[in-house]
């Protein structure tokens, strides 16, 4: 997806939240703005709103030398995660579609993210998007295309997000490669918080060699992508993924929340719906 | 007022706002967003917000060629004001307290605003402000300040809320000068605006001198500052005159619902409260 000019405020403000993530020093937090304004006037809108989030955090951690200020948010999101796990499976062994909820699940994780600036109830958001109807669903092509596949590669998005993630990888029963961050950036999923997530136990875990906030393939490792080019079946949680792979000639199969205007606008949807949606079908 | 951190994105986002009423052409946005961010970074904390503003708007006129892409709504405004005036001046005339409902009128006007990320609906926001308790009352204050006034200098704000100056300047009973902007900036009220909303008839309409959407005395003119020092009483509408005045030595009656939380907090009050507050009053 490319960077619309909405975008554009929107890293200032995501500058400034990650900045208060790291620092209360009103000086540090700008210079933060200062280097991000300056960033801004030289990115171009063809390359990834991502793109720009890697250079933000950068910046933060650059200027605070703070490298993961969401690290215990992180650690605080997977426990909660956790602790609704035994209960999300048995929602799970009881429902119609199995496969279905499971997808459902593993959306409804979606909404534990960390570079929006939006709050979340775990519980109460979970339990919503359960009963929420789908703005696009290509989930009978899924089924299709899962029965069929080999194996998957799914890739993760946020930490915490990835217990649900974890459901949907049981109830797939294909051998799993679960793609994380190289490095911490945001909330997003490294390696660490997906074995703490559980994700060894049921999969592959594998790094994109990616320091941005979603999958840019510019900017993944030649070990991933020689992966992404060969998966039989590829699966990418939410919209920093989506971001990164919309453009993408692979059959990619999204799941996420829409959670800002401007990417449910890029899918056609509304801001708060619900989208799996497979690309290059054919 | 000094400006916040938080003032940066929301600059940004006042550039597309406003680049958007002038063009929709996207390089053109692109330019705009590209200039304010290179003004951001050289731009101190200890300037006032209206700097920047005055800032944003020249850079939007100098890259579309529109001088006032407010210039169509600001005479909506000013209509729709207008066609409420009788009902207001009749509830007015039956109240309990007439100065201080025409203070409140004079506030409810303070809604049009179209600087603000937020839309308005005048009728059903002036009903709820002339029931709302003020944050900040220094009603008794104002008013024997008032009685003791030869003449009173009121700085205008909105094109629009102008209708309602007018019901307070007719109701003060003192000969009073009207505080206008220097040109057109965003839905500032100007000499056009001022006499378009029957501001002539009832007080003597000078300008600033500023090109900034706020009185920063610095950029006033000397005859404007001449005058100010030496004002009786001084009522200072809105915001954006607040950001620029709230410094000053001057006793200022500063008239405004706090339409930004930035603002609200500088005042020590919650954002949509209602303040009349005087300063310098010893």
């Amino acid at each position: 997806m490319k960077t619309y000019l909405d975008c554009y405020p929107c890293f200032m403000d995501q500058a400034l939240r990650a900045g208060r993530m790291a620092t209360s020093d009103e000086n540090q937090l700008k210079e933060i703005l200062d280097a991000v304004a300056g960033l801004i006037k030289d990115f171009p809108p063809d390359k990834t709103p991502p793109q720009m989030g890697e250079s933000i955090y950068r910046t933060v951690k650059e200027i605070t030398g703070v490298k993961d200020p969401y690290r215990e948010l992180k650690k605080a999101n997977i426990k909660e995660a956790l602790s609704l796990y035994p209960d999300l499976k048995k929602t799970l062994i009881e429902s119609e579609d199995r496969l279905l909820t499971a997808v459902r699940m593993s959306i409804a994780g979606n909404v534990i993210d960390l570079g929006i600036n939006r709050e979340f109830d775990l519980v109460r958001d979970i339990s919503n998007i359960l009963k929420q109807d789908f703005a696009i669903s290509h989930f009978t092509l899924f089924k299709e295309r899962l029965a069929k596949a080999g194996s998957v590669m799914y890739i993760g998005d946020n930490a915490g997000e990835s217990v649900f993630d974890r459901i949907l990888i049981e109830e797939m029963g294909k051998p799993v490669t679960y793609v994380v961050r190289e490095i911490p950036i945001i909330n997003d999923v490294t390696r660490e918080d997906a074995i703490d997530s559980g994700l060894h136990r049921v999969a592959e875990i594998i790094s994109s060699g990616t320091t941005a906030p979603g999958t840019i393939l510019g900017l993944c490792s030649d070990a991933f992508k020689e992966r992404f080019y060969h998966a039989d079946l590829i699966i990418s949680k939410g919209q920093g993924n989506y971001e990164g792979l919309s453009g993408t000639d692979r059959c990619v199969f999204f799941m996420l929340k829409a959670k800002c205007k401007i990417i449910a606008n890029d899918l056609g949807v509304k801001e708060g719906d619900i989208v799996l949606k497979g690309i290059n079908l054919t």
